[in-house]
């Protein structure tokens, strides 16, 4: 039996596909994992033939990336628990909707010294608070979970085109083994210990695009998107130290996964995309995710209705002049042009304060 | 006579037109302020006819701000110390290289108890550190300058579209009134107090946009941009921590002076266009300054040399790799792929070390 760590990839879309790609490649030099990675697929048929046996014959996932080879150590397996049998790194990469049903599939498969990394956005806020995917999967699976996030557009990975990402990893060692996983000379890992504050980011900045989107549909220019872009970041860190009881660090904002994927989201992204058509056709937001998304919803939509119903539990509306007028631009039919009411707010005072000096040993 | 206070704009390019325009409606309903104006125009023929004589019966700047009219109580005037007589608040916003000329010009001319605003851009580093605008302003007039910064091109602003300004102004009764007079509904102010901060990120922004447009040109993506953005963003912030001696502040940078401008200037503005350019054609910056800015220097590239010397001069360029590699790239003849060399720097400690406790006083 092998002492070898072993990563599954659980997931294969586009960037699922692109982690393989690059888990498949670094662990060839890392001596100790197994060179094998396993990546559940979801099979479906693609020209008649099964997509596992595609990728595992072409080393390529021709529906979700094409044009970009997977390195031949990276195996398609259609069940989930097979796929993680053995495995000690599960790289969770799935649309956060499917996530929980697959958790219970792989409950018994999954040894007990196993972890975990998630790369699926997507957090729950109610008027209690939020639960992370990390949350998620640690309940369900009993293993310490790591977060990934950063200003991350799948496709330009895959070109191998410069950019950084964050882990979020409260154990520094782990956090060394993840970031060996991960990084290259094209996708440069930073770590941090905040692994809620990457979740949270990652979630939240889908929320400033759909405002950035509502400015290019008002066909507005750069200074007034930087504006909204400015703000929306301050209210995400705000909202932030607001929800975490000082769990969340402000540090974590200035890494790829806070302002800078803020900035990559706001100007490419789908979240911005339909935001933009949203104001430019008036068509009602189901309709655009029907045409523009199969029928998927927009994150970016879908938190901020969450996020407001938050900050209106707490009669904090007037603190997130920017959340509460995207809110009701996209659910209560305001004019996109009320984006802007209220938006003088002061943030200058949004940092942590310090923690008192501890009790001098001479007193 | 008189004792309202009252304005007068030296300079009357595009953005001091713009200025001129919003000051102009500004003052008309302040009842502490003359209604005039005055705008020193360096007077220039047009079509014949003199510049101050078109915008005195047009009401217009035909060559710098056509197609917007200026409130009819906007004056130009061609003489300088003319100009300057009996004004209260200077707003200085004429290139930098004319301004300590001009400063000379009006000594004697300014009252003791004026004050000015600095709208201009550029700071000078010298391996000894930085001068700013302010400072030049205070030490040929003798009075107290504040500065304005932000993410603030022109052109918009004139349109009318929204977006924020930060104005640095150490005495918060007189921010309060350099605020009346700029802030509108579609151009909003904040204010801090630190004046120097301002001026730093309005001058460091334009190397990180020189860099930017190194990316443009070599056809990179939205993540390889906000990770040059995210990492000079913090390349400023830790040189302004180094120079200033605890004088600027971290907060200033989560300003519109800050952040929202070094975004815009990344994807508007002409460092980002030349840079771009740079990469592209293959020509000289000084060839390309001749050909697209009429022989003007670019700031931005005239900014990273200078902050390269300071940096190079305390053996710091480890600490600098973005700025290191812009100025190898744009002085040195290094390929401009090389930006990405060493840029894997730990930014995660660069916040000011609160200040120590004040002793006890039961001690």
């Amino acid at each position: 039996m092998s002492s070898l760590k072993r990563v599954c990839v659980l997931g294969s879309g586009n960037w699922g596909s692109t982690a393989a790609r690059i888990i498949g490649n670094n662990v060839l030099r890392l001596p100790d994992f197994d060179d094998r990675v396993n990546v559940w697929v979801y099979e479906e048929l693609v020209n008649g033939r099964k997509l596992t046996e595609i990728i595992n014959t072409e080393h390529e996932n021709v529906k979700y990336l094409p044009g970009h080879k997977l390195p031949a150590n990276v195996t398609a397996v259609a069940d989930a628990r097979e796929a993680v049998r053995g495995a000690t790194h599960l790289v969770v990469v799935i649309p956060h909707q499917f996530v929980q049903d697959l958790l219970d599939s792989i409950r018994g498969s999954v040894g007990p010294g196993a972890r975990a990394i998630s790369l699926t956005k997507g957090i729950v806020i109610s008027t209690q608070g939020m639960t992370t995917m990390t949350q998620i999967i640690h309940r369900a699976l009993g293993i310490p979970a790591a977060s990934l996030s950063g200003a991350n557009i799948a496709g330009e990975i895959a070109e191998e085109k410069y950019c950084e990402t964050t882990i979020g990893c409260a154990d520094p060692v782990e956090a060394a083994v993840w970031s060996s996983l991960f990084n290259t000379p094209y996708f440069q890992v930073n770590c941090v210990s905040d692994v809620i504050g990457v979740e949270f980011c990652g979630a939240l900045k889908n929320v400033v695009a759909v405002g950035a989107g509502f400015i290019d549909g008002l066909g507005l220019g750069n200074n007034t998107k930087a504006a909204i872009i400015r703000i929306g970041f301050l209210e995400m860190r705000r909202l932030a130290l607001h929800m975490s009881d000082a769990q969340i660090q402000d540090a974590t904002f200035m890494e790829s996964c806070g302002m800078a994927d803020v900035i990559t989201t706001c100007y490419g992204g789908r979240n911005r995309l339909l935001a933009e058509a949203f104001v430019k056709t008036g068509k009602r937001m189901s309709q655009l995710e029907q045409e523009m998304l199969n029928g998927q919803k927009l994150q970016g939509y879908l938190t901020a209705g969450e996020a407001y119903s938050y900050i209106d539990s707490r009669a904090m509306t007037d603190n997130y002049p920017l959340f509460t007028n995207i809110y009701q631009i996209c659910y209560e039919g305001k004019h996109p042009r009320s984006i802007f009411d209220g938006l003088n707010v002061d943030f200058s005072r949004d940092t942590r304060t310090p923690p008192p000096p501890l009790p001098s040993s001479s007193a």
